[in-house]
């Protein structure tokens, strides 16, 4: 193990996270609010000395490999939820530290699962601090790393960006990595910016406009008003449906919209799932529930954004979807757990591993009627091959595994069922909201210290697809020569 | 497709069922229980007469290939539960033909869910063949069939054999196939008669006995009072507990122990697996409960109970679990996902399954940090190819798209999540009892026509593995011509 180059990477982490913390100190001197102005320079402070006592020494020997990449993604996101949960806690606005850091958790993983009764009540350097850590969550921060700094090996940042990445596969748009992840971050900045354009003309004041598009971005679902997106008009709703929609799309589709290949955009499966889910949900809701409406069309507004908000993993609510019937409560859970679209900001099982199950489901049926019939399987053209296929099988096992022993814990706590499921399922899928006491209008602080833990770090394990924080615990990892 | 040999098969179940409908008969005629016999004879007859029928010119080409034996089951099974309904309908103790084919279908497939609010309320005859389905459905009826039949080609059978058996593999004891079934269900009905004379020595009477040990043997969990296992004292339901386990574990151990290999006994890392998810569940829900019992042996008593009713899908009870703390209802829950091991009479994923994807994962996260690493997996000392693992993943892919479906139209229904899932899992698992309004104590009356048909194609496909009824529905099974 390189303990160097992870040190090194760590301390970059740190130092992105310092910089990034300037501008809400900026927004909380500006509007002089003095506990949260002392809560980011003291962070600031103490987050900027480890970030240059960490790497020192490390200047040879930056190569790693597969297994640092893991554990530098782990123990990025450890530290960094860490020191952003600071701020918070020294101001006393979120007076205790497990509170503070389930809230930052939940911001950098983009799930939106809050533990404030009161979201309002926060100054408004926090709240700018809490919506951004979705939008530096949602493209991930060592993806970040990566496009800014000039590293020597690209096999090297490779290992890291796989790690980060969520998705089953993380292609590579151009050949140089560094020029991949700049067009991605680009395409991520434009389009946070198209939509707070586009929310200031709906009439948004802008500094909601901003927080919201960050939210939307990262399809991480913090609010800064109480009653989430209820409080704004129709206009700004139907904006943000649609912009959630976007950031739960596989962002190589940008690229090649941008280089001109529309003939592959309409071709890719995992695209029209996608598309065919969200339409057929929210038209199945909105029958099963139009009823509470004053009008077909209202259902129809009000379905298409909280379909399109759990889908896509994000978190945003309109309405309480809580006191819907059954069946739309129902669809709604399916939806959690199916997730968006892989190499986007969403989180949850993604569409393309469903895709890849059902066809090697389809597969296996005819082999069983069949079995000397020889078939190809093929995903957007792509061929699937068996490791392909295991690698979606070890990741559904990890995560039905780590969601029965969630349950077990969180179901100490005796809440009902619909709670503790939907908020174990919320917490690994990165949505937010769950069902009962937390549904939309409801929020996390119910749960006990240990259910906290529990959910903070499904969050952690959620938006990193299981694996480098699972790894942590191997002692294959941590072992000096590979066996 | 050869449709006569599917035709000949099917009249074989028929005649097989006819006579078994004899013993009940019998039962009602001796007890005088008027309705009951004229609903038991009438449906002998006509049982009788399709099964004559049926087989008309079949004489010649008996050969069935993999699509022929999925089929055979899959229409066997469907003919055996509306034929097995008519006795209840006709003698009009269950009014509603399809409250009859429910009852029928939960019978026969081992699950135990009733839409009988007063189980007692039912004739001896019917209650006998209640149990009786139980028994049958348990070991499965076609390996019955192969027991007895002197079949002309091996390779047929084994078609058949492997559709309807549960686990992910079927082996042969013997390289003789009708000895090896043969010896199968020779230690079933040993286990039954052994089962038998332990409960009468407990004090049970002997109509008691004879209809618990079938519920046991099948894993079914049909009682014939309504307090299911409650009514009888401590000794009788220890003996339950047990002999529930012991129908939950692979069949092909008792040959082991049979023919004097316990070195093998020993090593088999299923049995070594299930029995320490039972020990370990049990002693986990009796101390999280123990408050609601007079000691904490009556704790360990009745949470042995459960979890070994639940586990092995069984679904006998003493108490209702459903006023048990969350912790042990969401343990209850994720047992009911597990299920018993393979080869034995009990449903669920199975513990093997389980095995092969944890191992599976173990394997893909060395892989992930030394992925030139090759390792051979293996269970119980066979070797795992990774044609054994695909199929475990067709398995669950087709288990989970099954659960979800079925959530949904389950859900129109309305009732709580607790009920809807719940109930769902207790039939795709055959376990019977659910949570909420279908506890132990309630029953599945309270669902629609159209849940209770979902619920009843969930029992059948869960019994039958999932793959023959859902190839009846490929279009590929019913072409002519291999493509």
């Amino acid at each position: 193990m390189n303990y160097r180059a992870i040190r090194y990477f760590l301390g970059q982490i740190l130092k992105i996270e310092a910089a990034f913390l300037i501008p809400p100190l900026l927004i909380s001197v500006f509007l002089g609010e003095g506990s949260s102005v002392q809560g980011f320079a003291i962070t600031i402070g103490i987050t900027a000395a480890v970030a240059f006592l960490l790497p020192i020494r490390t200047k040879r020997d930056r190569r790693i490999f597969a297994r640092e990449g893991f554990v530098i993604v782990a123990l990025g996101w450890i530290l960094l939820s860490f020191f952003g949960a600071l701020p918070f806690y020294i101001s006393r606005e979120i007076p205790s530290l497990l509170d503070a850091w389930f809230e930052t958790v939940s911001g950098f993983t983009t799930t939106g699962a809050t533990i404030l009764s009161d979201v309002e009540a926060l100054s408004s350097g926090l709240l700018y601090w809490r919506s951004f850590t979705h939008w530096l969550g949602g493209m991930g921060v060592l993806v970040f790393l990566l496009a800014i700094l000039p590293l020597a090996s690209g096999g090297s940042s490779l290992h890291i960006l796989r790690a980060e990445s969520p998705g089953p596969d993380t292609g590579k748009l151009t050949p140089k990595l560094r020029q991949s992840v700049g067009i991605l971050y680009l395409i991520y900045v434009v389009l946070t910016v198209l939509e707070t354009v586009l929310l200031l003309i709906g009439g948004m004041p802008i500094f909601d406009a901003i927080t919201t598009a960050f939210g939307t971005a990262g399809t991480g679902g913090f609010a800064i008003k109480n009653s989430s997106m209820a409080a704004y008009n129709y206009f700004c709703q139907g904006v943000v449906s649609v912009f959630m929609l976007l950031f739960g799309v596989n962002f190589s589709i940008y690229y090649l919209v941008l280089v001109g290949q529309f003939k592959r955009l309409f071709k890719n499966e995992e695209l029209r799932a996608y598309l065919i889910i969200i339409f057929g949900a929210t038209l199945l809701i909105a029958i099963n529930n139009f009823t509470a409406f004053p009008s077909f069309y209202d259902a129809l507004h009000h379905s298409f954004f909280q379909v399109s908000s759990i889908m896509t993993t994000t978190g945003f609510s309109t309405v309480d979807f809580n006191l819907w019937p059954e069946f739309s409560r129902m669809l709604l859970l399916i939806l959690m757990v199916i997730g968006a679209c892989a190499g986007s900001t969403g989180g949850g099982f993604k569409v393309a591993r469903l895709l890849v199950m059902i066809k090697s489901l389809r597969n296996g049926m005819k082999k069983l009627i069949h079995p000397r019939a020889v078939k190809v399987m093929t995903l957007d053209g792509k061929r699937l091959d068996s490791s392909n296929i295991l690698s979606v099988q070890w990741f559904s096992t990890a995560y039905f595994i780590t969601i029965g022993i969630s349950l077990l814990l969180v179901s100490l706590d005796n809440h009902s069922m619909d709670t503790s499921i939907s908020g174990v399922f919320a917490c690994v899928n990165n949505i937010g909201p769950g069902l009962d006491v937390i549904g939309p209008i409801g929020n996390y602080s119910v749960f006990s210290p240990l259910s906290k833990l529990v959910l903070s770090v499904d969050m952690l394990l959620g938006r990193l697809e299981l694996f480098p924080l699972l790894l942590l615990f191997s002692p294959s990892v941590w072992r000096k020569h590979a066996k």
